[in-house]
């Protein structure tokens, strides 16, 4: 018989004894808590890590984690098995899906090749060795320092500020004269320009110590931190979470108006300043880095988002004539932006279009490869709102439709995020019409992801449950159609099957914003394409951005008319573009100027004074369309 | 007989009962208080104004004061009558010396003819009218604002702050769409430069609406704020108060050392900001002003005292090889710089050269036409250090000798500052030696203040009473002179005459002293004219500047060999220069531009380096000095 053995988590009360050869998400059961494991403990998806402080287990697998990871403690708890007293720490990352390793980031963004930090960068270190004052050479600290960085750079100017002005002294001879000035040279080390000393340290530090930045892309719904390397390029941690002020509201709009509420404004900014700086924190952890010594922060985000991060006032971003108050934010000091860097580091805001198309869609256009393709391309970023461009690198068209946040699981009676308990894919018999589901976590279903949402509305139309204006056919024969308060309505899961102990439907009203949701985006890309003379099915690729994007089945998705009837191979997922812009601009001051360059190039069209739209809007509130040519590979079972 | 009226001074717990008629300095006595008469109550200095809050008064005569001063209720005390029931203010600067009104500021300051404010201003404010944002032109606030704004000035860029920014769209749509920026245009407006937004305002504000910036002159022992109306270039209120670092140290070196010990640094950066704080707030209550609409700072301060202010760690003045952390300091926000003026208002610290050459000699030399006159021109600042400057427009040699803070008082027994009580002027009887003298504020004497030094020397050595070594001669026939615990003596008033009811005394450590100090300066002279080759009878002016200055009686500062030994004529003090200097910096960029040029220019010698200044010094330890070919003038008349 095995050895009792005490494990200990961190966000339980008491240790729980189990026998030894118990895996560590078995031991975290009898603990009362449950660890995400979307692959169903096969030790596939990495998102069951947890850090093991103290005591001794044994790993069947650690894929997924660096050797780095493991070295710190980090174990895949459905791999790995008590062997000893231990103290277990679960991350705070379970609770949403997100990146764990270094490993996983590497095959998500790889540093461009031919990243070349003496130029690309902006932010450099430059080691110098000062000549001693004497009697004979009463030079100033600053005028020393300044003249021997002059020399070793070929800059033209130099500026320092207060904050650094005080530490100098004491920086320069406690190195003995040796000192490693942090600058932040604003337009590039190949012209001859300016630079700013953002940080001085003592002595000469070679250059394989790593310096530190961070872009951040900042979500309505998550906010992603990823700390690099900037000298070698390499991303060396990121963390996910979500964006604290969505208790004040899911959406943008809700938000502004919180925001106009007495101190609401003030209470939004400083609710996403704790989820960055708490990011920050935790991926220099992972990092083994400090935020203090993050020198430049890359931020990207919706216009809305930008704007309350900064307490710039958004009200009129939600009121005709829809503007913002900039769309380009000066370049400002961590401490005045708020975050958790070195102080005077320096926060770069990537510059927006308008209201609804902001920095997210502008490093998106840019890390997508969009402004530099020949191929007429349509990019596309769903989340609350539908942001889409249109172009190649010749010419860039765009629009944002408030799509509203239906395919976020808002507004739809058993809507949710994709999260543990979320059902993110329904599968419908064609002969019995019942339904079969797969669950994020593996548990029982809670409701329905936005994935789920678009696969459920595509199964209910190819087996003719419902008919193309998004009507129930109550002459079934099964009990999952039924009239419901909401009018017809679908059951997807059986109360005693679910987590919240009540059926989990879909109701026409639903369906009704589903429908208007995918509508609007759709009725965009026609806009798009009519604006400058494009017919849809001249566009040669379609891109998808924003973390909704990666998880959309592309055949649902055209049965419902959500995306436009073309061959697949015509569609690419590409994960987070606006973080992967950022991280761009981050790395190379021509990116971070490429995405300057596209906002300005970007010719944006406002939907809700184009009477296009609302034709465009109204003739897509069919299913899959009324002009079903328009699909021609969508072929409905049940029609009648 | 006459009705009894109620007076309550401020600064009095009780009011006091007085009979009409009553002189208000008569009533001030009754409840207590000393009011600063220098002129003796002949209302003649306008030192004793005080501000009559209610009640009624008659003014016989308002010499100094402004029709505006008379209108806010200010009054002379000396020459002002009771008439009613009274409220008087008693305005702190009764403690010392300075100018009342804005008509004596304009004895000392003339706004520079030809200045105008629209070519030399670097700060302007610029009315614009904008279009209306609409759904045909969605222009965000601040590509709207900087539109025009670049149209109205022809400037080539714009920059904004984000604190600007947050308050951007409230005073765009308070204003309806009229709205008056502040600018900061650091290159000023002619070229095609680059400006910042350091304010907004609502509506179009005419130019008779004043803009306001200040000059402020950071002195060891005393601090001058003066308001300035830019756009007239008028100054508009002016105060004086002793820098409340006083407490921690009388002169520059024990600054710096309480500055290196625990938080001492922190102390003083916060003493002198409640100094200039306060000043700013008081200058601008009689300007009419409100800090917070104050744009621009310019300061003027001896190196250790802007590294005070500044909280730069000053410790490498004092050490050898005497070198400032910087010479050149950033341009601050008031924000950054701890003032409180606008927020965003610039502070710039005026240039300086070296440790002991600082930015009140630099701004000295600009508002003193030395760096623009043809003349031969010795330049003198004496205080704790007596700095120094030689030179015309084509060159400038500039040193400064530790001259110890004696001729401020401190290093002697009976020393004081020039306040209420000190005696400021000697006579001796050749005769009888006997002692006559006069006092600040005529009360009973306290002590000596630097010019009675002087004058006291210069009388001891021009009636025999001393030799030319300063020792006193024993054998006289009087009881002023007498041995005492410090070797000789001579005793100045008599215990029963003084308000500190012991003999006022000069000793001859006292002399030694003094010696010392005037032998350093004559010996920073006698080097400065050497390193050039020019002997000072080549001297064509001297010009005398800082708070001291003013009051030295030259002949007798010739007597004791403090200042060299020509006609009166080529003698003249110049009042505070440095705040003069920082006064036209305020207005015009192009005199802050000159001032960094004379800083650029000036060669400094270091003296505690220099062999022929220990020569020069010992040289000068004589009275007036060993070699009396240098003092033809000079003819002592006790000589033996």
């Amino acid at each position: 018989m095995a050895t009792s053995f005490s494990v200990k988590f961190d966000i339980s009360d008491e240790p729980v004894e189990v026998p030894g050869g118990t895996l560590l998400t078995d031991a975290a059961e009898k603990a009362g808590i449950k660890i995400n494991q979307p692959c169903g403990g096969q030790g596939r998806c990495g998102q069951c890590a947890v850090q093991v402080t103290s005591g001794q287990v044994r790993r069947r697998s650690t894929i997924r984690l660096s050797a780095e990871d493991v070295e710190d403690g980090y174990a895949l708890a459905c791999q790995t098995v008590v062997e000893g007293d231990l103290k277990v720490v679960v991350p705070p990352q379970e609770k949403i899906q997100q990146h764990l390793t270094t490993g996983q980031l590497a095959a998500d963004v790889v540093v461009p090749s031919g990243y070349d930090y003496h130029k690309d960068q902006t932010i450099q270190r430059i080691p110098v060795t000062l000549k001693q004052p004497s009697m004979e050479d009463q030079t100033s600290d600053w005028a020393r320092l300044k003249t021997a960085m002059l020399q070793e750079t070929g800059l033209n100017e130099i500026l320092i500020s207060l904050p650094i002005l005080q530490k100098l002294p004491t920086v320069l001879r406690e190195g003995d004269w040796k000192v490693s000035p942090v600058l932040y040279v604003e337009n590039g080390m190949e012209k001859e320009g300016s630079a700013e000393v953002v940080d001085l340290l003592p002595g000469l530090i070679p250059e394989n110590i790593p310096l530190w930045g961070a872009a951040v892309d900042i979500g309505t719904t998550t906010v992603k931190v990823m700390l690099v390397d900037l000298i070698s390029g390499e991303p060396k941690g990121q963390a996910t979470e979500y964006n604290a002020q969505i208790a004040r509201g899911e959406d943008v709009i809700s938000r502004i108006i919180f925001a106009g509420k007495g101190e609401g404004d003030k209470t939004l900014r400083s609710l996403v300043l704790e989820t960055i700086n708490e990011l920050l924190e935790r991926a220099c952890q992972r990092g083994k880095s400090c935020n203090d010594t993050i020198y430049k922060t890359i931020l990207s985000g919706n216009s809305t988002m930008i704007h309350l991060l900064l307490q710039i006032p958004p009200s009129s971003i939600r009121l005709a004539p829809y503007i913002t108050v900039a769309n380009n934010i000066p370049v400002m000091s961590a401490l005045e932006a708020g975050l958790r860097t070195h102080p005077t580091g320096k926060v770069i805001c990537l510059p927006g279009v308008a209201s609804y198309v902001g920095s997210d869609i502008t490093a998106g256009v840019l890390s997508s490869g969009l402004s530099e393709t020949e191929k007429i391309t349509l990019f596309l970023d769903v989340g609350t709102n539908g942001e889409m461009v249109l172009g190649s690198k010749e010419w860039l068209v765009t629009c944002a439709c408030s799509a509203g946040p239906a395919f976020e699981g808002a507004g739809v009676l058993h809507g949710m995020r994709a999260t543990t308990g979320a059902i993110d894919e329904v599968w419908i018999n064609e002969e019995t019409k019942e339904a079969a589901w797969r669950v994020i976590g593996d548990g029982k279903p809670k409701g329905l992801c936005g994935s789920a949402l678009i696969s459920l509305l595509a199964e209910l139309l190819m087996t003719g449950v419902i008919n193309k204006s998004g009507r129930f056919d109550t002459s079934l024969d099964t009990k999952r159609v039924r009239k419901g308060s909401h009018g017809g309505e679908y059951v997807v899961s059986w109360a005693d099957e679910t987590e919240i102990d009540e059926d989990i439907i879909l109701t026409e009203v639903d369906i009704d914003n589903l429908m208007r949701a995918k509508a609007a985006i759709f009725a965009g890309f026609s806009v798009l394409g009519e604006s400058v003379g494009i017919p849809l099915e001249s566009v040669e690729q379609v891109l998808i951005g924003g973390g909704f994007g990666q998880y959309i089945n592309v055949e649902k998705a055209v049965q419902i008319g959500l995306l436009p009837d073309m061959p697949w191979e015509r569609f690419q997922f590409l994960g987070n573009t606006s973080l992967k812009g950022a991280y761009l601009a981050l790395l190379d001051l021509k990116n971070q100027q490429e995405i300057s360059e596209i906002a300005n190039r970007m010719t944006y069209i406002e939907l809700s004074a184009d009477n296009r739209f609302f034709d465009a809007f109204t003739s897509a509130m069919f299913l899959p369309h009324t002009d079903m040519t328009l699909f021609p590979s969508v072929k409905i079972g049940g029609d009648k």
